[in-house]
């Protein structure tokens, strides 16, 4: 199998700017003037309001600057001023600084199957630095395409330990994102305190319906007609953190539960895969409770 | 505009024949010796066995019978030792019977028109015998296509003179079926015991998420990426009676609650029309809180 | 029927900027920078460059701007020096100027339908000033909402007189878009070049497949899975036009020719609302045979 | 890791009897009670008839027989006085005959990864036999899941040898089905006449859409807003076999050719899956140019 090289020659000079600040007029053009000034060329820009008047704004902007190495610092401290003057949260992001991903996984591998699949073609952005599981079922997989794969036995006895060896490894190999690829395991606030809107989840169920415990069982006594599955940032709200996005397959009263699973995990691969593309390509804004993804 | 005859000719010799029982070897076998010696032509079959071995049998019966009007007595009377040997639910329904429909409405007519609509195409195999609501809104689309309306102001200090006056005229008017098309009133388990089975109500989200009030708006807070809307019957559980039909739409972080509620019409009226068409066809059993719909 | 006045309050000092040019660092910039001096909000924004070098940019502004109605010649005055040194094609559009439309149809209503519903709703933009049709069908629903009605009966041989009529009533009622809503009349050339980019047509198939004459009757023989409508604007290519708008539904191998058009017509209502929508709302930007849509 | 053993115990006793022949009164009658007689329970049942009076009549029964690999033969040789009576086309098949399976690729592996990762989860009911491709692209995958791997060049110059090799090795392996997972070569009709209804494939857009070469090219040209994927039985027209399964994925104007692709990649992977596990339950028959599908 013939793997991508991690950074493609087309993404060298390119930038990304993500902002957030309060809504005033002038915003656009103070940063479009900048970038501008700059000889940058914007390639894409979305921006949003909450508001008309008094909400919050939101953009973010994709450019083309040659020899963007060396002038990106230029660039950034240029940039204070205008991050002064409106209060802006706000930062830059490059083309050849590819995001490091760690991958966790138990016993079910159809999420990580597909998020490496789409790897191989080129579509994530991201080196995949290593994968952790549970159990040893994705180990061959994993390792046949020369990716650290390590085994940590897990259950709720032994939580502080196995997550400290889980944090030290995210750490060892700066992971930029963890994504919870159907890892069956709870993770403590400790944890998830140390990776703010930095760990992807996808939940078997579209949310908020049949939050907690078997939703496939839940849905199939309820008589459902659709199986959804909800990509989401995890917070200490168990279920609850931002949906990034969410999709649903049609079923009907011949599915078992065995069948909705099946069904379901269709739709968890690309519902998982979209947002973590998303997440790579610096789309999604966090806000409240919610995303803004500039797709 | 010109109205559909309520009976097409072509549905003049068509019966239907549903069927619930134990499951047991030589039902199917049973049931179509028994029409074809009545030639009766199967026009269409459906079935479903909730389990390969002792579970419910299921079956819906399409056929066609020459002179069905006068031999539509000695057919059922014929099959009564086949009920008697399978300890069978069942019941024959026929084509020139068109069943007769109450649609409540209350101030939001996007459903109303979808089924006078449908109805006006002659989609709908069903007389609407009358439109009954709390509001004057849809008087003159009603009476313009010579459906009688009646204005029936309610509220709960109200309910049991509201809810007796409308039962009579459901039993004046002999209604099969009450389509609550947005509707936007508390029944009590009074009224709604009068119609087991036979009320089929629209709520606008996909349940079970967003039970209860105000869904656009929590949806809104939620952050959900699709808008969705589920017909069911109408039991004493509030929001919880079997589902009939769902389905979706997607919307993203720039649509205010206001856009949800636009997009979610959307949804609602074509899945309230689906399940009001499936019902008026006998295509729909009740099984414990869910429903087998033979499509 | 309660119908919403056509100028909404909030849309009173909304304006509109569209903007086609050789795409060349520096645009946005000076386009955000004239709003921004001019006291211009920026509510949303979309642009798209058809190439990151050398390609042609879009953009369309929707803005703000208090006591629109007395600046508006002084913003497009001083746009004019922007105008000419980057070579745009521009228009500018304002909440407070309604688009008149013309609705085009023949026998089957389904889509006038649809195009009032929302209409009345207050979803479409517009002012229906008037409705032609080859046939009666539809003159009592149009005039009961108060819109005229003309009856124009059409066929080959009297193509030139038919046309001189209608192109005299979409004159004098000083028509900006006509809605072609199942008219089953072919329009000569000499038609089309009066209304370039003005013409919306339904499509009742998935162009490019089945161009031509009876699409269901060609998808039944071809077995088919899926039907589709297309809304594209009118060319003299006759069903060649730039697409606006494609969506399908499922269908079987069940559904007779009858079927494939019941279910294509619910297609084609959702496919041609959605055309005029964006068209109204200014979304639609036509490039060679192909549409940029802001959604 | 794992495979799936290639018959689940549960599947042993399972036969399935599909039918075709002039409809007329009596046989789902006849066909029932033959069952019954023979103590299989029907535990599915679908059937369809092209015309209520004069058509022609399908069905497909899976049935559970106790005992079925000793019974089979008695069972066909009791049906025969069946067949013969209503002049039927038909055959059995059984849970523990499980269908052998050849796959030809060429560079383009993402539709052969779905088939094997359906099969790796159990989901596609066949023995893939072995891989054939023009290129050595998925050797690696392929092998290391156990299947043998055929390297075996081709372009039209060595067409008749190229044939002759995968025609003997389809034999010696005793192929029931043929899947073209993205196989870039054209086969001749000598070829495909040795495989009638035998062979699967995928064509990379909404048939007939874009029938022949470059679909993701002519379908940018042409501006479409979706893009498909047809799954077929191939026949000596070319892109002109029976559809069995169609799906689509919505696109816009940001989209440049290689983005339709990606896009059409992930359809083309669900339909050819689809269709595969569908000819592999018997779930399909060949009626002219179109398919009925028992789902």
């Amino acid at each position: 199998m013939h793997l991508e090289p991690t950074v493609k020659p087309k993404n060298k000079n390119i930038g990304r700017l993500v902002v957030k600040c309060s809504d005033k007029p002038g915003i656009v053009s103070a940063i479009s003037h900048f970038l501008y000034k700059h000889n940058a060329n914007i390639i894409e820009s979305s921006q949003y309001s909450s508001d008309p008047e008094g909400g919050t704004f939101f953009i973010r902007i994709e450019f083309h600057l040659n020899d963007l190495i060396n002038k990106r610092k230029t660039v950034e401290d240029n940039f204070a001023p205008l991050v002064a003057k409106f209060a802006m949260e706000h930062y830059f992001s490059y083309g050849d600084q590819i995001k490091r991903s760690a991958i966790f996984v138990s016993k079910e591998t159809h999420c990580l199957l597909e998020l490496l699949w789409e790897w191989q073609s080129g579509d994530l952005e991201t080196d995949i630095a290593l994968v952790i599981s549970n159990h040893e079922t994705a180990r061959s997989t994993v390792e046949s395409l020369g990716i650290p794969f390590y085994y940590i036995p897990a259950n709720k006895d032994i939580r502080a330990e196995v997550e400290a060896k889980q944090i030290e490894l995210m750490k060892e190999h700066k992971i930029d994102l963890l994504i919870l690829a159907r890892y069956m395991q709870i993770l403590t606030p400790h944890f998830v305190s140390e990776f703010p809107n930095k760990i992807i989840n996808i939940h078997h169920s579209f949310l908020p319906a049949f939050i907690g415990a078997n939703p496939y069982e839940r849905a199939f006594e309820r008589g459902v007609k659709l199986i959804g599955a909800t990509s989401h940032y995890v917070t200490n709200d168990l279920d609850e953190g931002p949906i990034i996005e969410q999709d649903i397959e049609r079923v009907d009263h011949r599915d078992a539960v065995v069948d909705l699973k099946k069904t379901g995990q269709q739709v968890e691969r690309r519902v998982l895969a979209k947002a973590v593309k998303w997440h790579l390509q610096d789309r999604i804004i966090v806000k409240n409770n919610t995303t803004i993804v500039f797709q």
